[in-house]
């Protein structure tokens, strides 16, 4: 239920409410809109008398929020979150620009493509350094020796890390090194790694997986924020269709509905949503036409000899080339690189 | 196969080129490049001895087309084919802008669209006076009557008309009052309709299967272009997904990959991809993005009494302010409304 | 609206109120059932007064439809649809085995396998005339001539014909020598072919579209049955999916989904539900289990040389022993070969 | 690399052979076929001179496995893998019958339905102490009160255990009170899960995700061989598609598909692949029709008051009845319940 209190409640009366709600076993979430307290309270609690609350003196009105993901709805929170990381204010007007290689594959290459990328205006630098393999004989990342690599080749360029966790027992290692937490594809309905890191104190890119809805894509988010954790970015990286020609099918639709019905911020990965190189740099454009909040891009010095993804990774020039294009795209839609 | 005659062979040359292959038994197409003529020699013809071939005089080179669509790739044509309807040159840097209600449902509503739209920037009115339908008991188009309201209202305001053909029996009827057939998603795989317009003197507007893979849809074309018919317009409109939000999935990463494969120019239909008003102006930004030569779009001045696909469809402002963000976009890629 | 009349309404009262029923401009259909006059009255008739019909003496009651698909559903008519041809009764408790070649090639292949397949229990034979081929350059099939061959095959074996008509005006052609008329998965919502199938004298086969959900098919069913034509076989023949492997994804759950919804009668094409020899038997056995009323199953004597689909054709002999198997499981279900 | 020894050699050379190869950094896993012992050599090792170890003495041939999934390829190892659990022998000519309630819900709940299916004929209890749900707010089972439930309630009727495992730290405490332990289908790719279970020493049901092709799910498969247990159960339980009326499409074609490439036991999950009652009676039929190994299906005797997937769960009489048809369908196949 979302719970409004009147305006010029007392902080002190703020607490108590939520204490009151909570004793009836909600787990109570807060968000301040327009000079008002937002109180979203969630769980089972089927015993609630809500038409008695409604009573209570200092509270404006109780409204069911009439979609399945409650915390992640524009009814709880109208106005859209913005995700503070380093230089980067993800979800606000400038948009976030991620890149970087597939997979650390090694000091050299880690610093060389940092580089690259922060001087085209990208802000986060992305990696693999745990790598969900379809198989168990490709390489599996470096491992914590790639996040050290990763971080360090990031703060030499004034940049953001943003990088993969598999499993709940990676969360804390990872977190250490990243300032942004990757659920990947093929853990979106890892419900046990969602509630992990709906627990650490590092903001969560949360990809959509291959057959997702996007309504599933929101409660998996939602189970992130009922967890306490509200820093989620959601992110596109194609959906799976009987197209074989790309590796799989981006789903740019997704970008207007899920800014329509959530508050949180949505970028694209246009590297693996298409699989072709030559394709990536429409589809980036593409993206922020459509109103993307960022992107998230592979970048490599020398795709050929990449360890993984290499056929869909842009030369640090095509990067380049691109992040002008989308300055201009971007400002008709009134952002910024 | 494709037989790149020498530079500089005369006419009368050429054309008796032309003749010897077609006494195989096989269809010759022809297209020049570059100073030079290339014949697309295609069909059965499995008893042609063409290394025999290769040896003739005039002949520099016999070249096996790699894809199963010949007329419509690339490799066979270079260079992009450029349509002429009216003002409009489809596949130029010019983009092509169509747009009108999605049924002809009067003459009020005809002229009053036609005349919004032309102001707006439109060169080409679209409009269905024979519907597809998936109930037979839903208004079905004002069939002749729709046509001629359809004529009128685009020539009162200078513009094209494309209206859809659902038979091989309309074909000529349509011919006579549009200047661009289109032949809808569920009619791409009918054959006897492919080949009807492909004799017809009218470019043609092929729509994409809803489950209909790239290289389908090209050899759907291919059927068009086989019977002579070399004008044909492809249009991305969505596929069929799980997702349930939208009412199709828009494959805009067929954008980039036809481009490549195909000298034929490609639209996208962002009403139908999407099903949803307020998410067709991004869709049709990020379209043209991605590389698309134009679009086609629904617009409507009074949706909630449409006849069909209100839901849908643009109000005239929408669509108005929608071209001036498409101008800037196109300048991104050298291109202009 | 289904208007059921009183038990014991003469024949001229039932015929009467049908008539005052059409003057509303509704098309009105009939069926009987348990002894008792069920109409059918469908298409826009906005206005008629409901209320008002419901008080006429001889009507018992008046419902809604409650489905898009009105005479296609049980609701319209309880009792299953029983469609005869020859010695085939589809629907009933005898199994319908239809079975042949994809294409017609030639006399005698068509006799052989006519032969083989009669020995073995079918009592249609399939084979095509008119072939819808992805390439304009693949065998389009021999038209008339193998139609005729069919026919004479056929009846040298004591078989039915059922046979492709892929155009509104080769449907009296077909129905001259076939004694039912396929509309392939292709042209499932070519809407002109089914208003023309519709009112042939000859039953339709009509098979279901690579991306069509149930409720689609079934309206496209009721395309034909509201032009008149109730003679209606459904033919699951696999959806389009991301699965490579087999050809197209067989969906069963079609079969009890489209039992509960609709009279018509169910049956599975597991050649092109599977596209691979070796797995048919096993999707033709389940396709029994799951309560399908036939199969259409390719068989050739010489599928190497087979001008089409030999990959997924089966040899007699592995026909034969597969009927053998649907023997038994078909009287786990009450129902016999 | 499929290492096949020559007949006769001594388990001391074979021991030898296999710890030369590890010697390289492969992995090493032995199956006997024939009398004669097969060696699978996995892993990177870029750097093996094979055409040397083919001359070593012993070996008589070295051969290539031309899929991804090696371990788990039939070329790997030809015969059936039969899986021992309790009376039940997995992967025999005996089929696998699973079956008990979506969740655990208490004492009363279990032992019911554990009588209930163990008097209609099946071998294992199912049940879910710990619940992948969409929803954070939905009931997420009993945890280990679950498991011990699970337990004494099989273990009263004589029945093996099979239930869910969603989180690497769970694995030993579920493989405490399971006989089998079940990997959700949102959880195939959960790599990190895969290699635990791959430790673990109880056999594993692996159901197929809702977007994985074959090659995936029994790539998934090859994680947990790889890791040293080869005692995996494969699971259909349908997929995504665009079809609403069913929860999933379920794949029977993956069923003759998975028998040719594998050597594990695969069985179907109708409950699931269906979500619907009234349709898991005819898609279990046509499951053992297609030459399933067996079935698991949630049965529930207050299936309106169940916590999780009451809608799909089969009366316990309705389950009597479905193991009745299946014992018929079974004999086709030379098989038994």
């Amino acid at each position: 239920m979302l719970v409004l209190l009147k305006r010029g409640v007392s902080e002190a009366t703020a607490g108590d409410l939520a204490t009151r709600l909570r004793m009836f076993g909600l787990s109570v979430h807060r968000t301040d809109h327009g000079g008002q307290v937002r109180l979203g309270a969630v769980g089972e609690g089927g015993g609630v008398d809500w038409d008695r609350v409604r009573t209570w003196p200092e509270i404006e009105s109780v409204e069911h929020i009439p979609v399945p993901f409650k915390l992640v709805s524009r009814v709880y929170q109208p106005h859209d979150t913005v995700i503070s990381v380093g230089r980067c204010a993800i979800g606000s007007r400038q948009l976030a620009i991620m890149a970087g290689p597939c997979s650390v594959e090694g000091e050299e290459q880690a610093f060389t493509i940092a580089g690259a990328v922060a001087r085209a205006g990208a802000t986060i630098l992305r990696g693999g350094a745990y790598k969900p393999r379809t198989s168990p004989y490709s390489f599996q990342g470096l491992g914590e020796e790639g996040l050290k690599l990763l971080r360090r080749a990031a703060d030499a360029h004034g940049l953001g890390v943003v990088s993969e966790v598999m499993d709940t027992q990676q969360v804390s290692l990872v977190a250490r090194y990243a300032d942004i937490l990757q659920v990947g594809a093929r853990n979106m309905q890892n419900y046990s790694l969602l509630r992990e890191v709906g627990h650490a104190e590092k903001p969560v890119l949360l990809k959509r997986g291959l057959a997702a809805t996007i309504e599933e894509w929101l409660m998996s988010a939602e189970h992130i924020l009922s967890q306490g954790n509200a820093q989620v970015i959601l992110c596109e990286r194609g959906i799976r269709t009987f197209e074989t020609y790309t590796r799989n099918t981006l789903d740019l639709n997704a970008i207007p509905v899920v800014k329509e019905l959530s508050h949180l911020p949505v970028i694209v990965d246009p590297s693996h949503g298409t699989g072709i190189r030559n394709k990536v740099a429409a589809m980036a454009r593409a993206s922020i036409a459509a109103g993307a909040d960022g992107l998230i891009v592979e970048v490599h010095h020398d795709p050929d000899h990449a360890l993984s993804d290499g056929a869909q990774s842009l030369y640090p020039e095509q990067f380049d080339a691109l992040v002008g294009q989308i300055r201009t795209i971007a400002s008709v839609l009134g952002r910024q690189v």
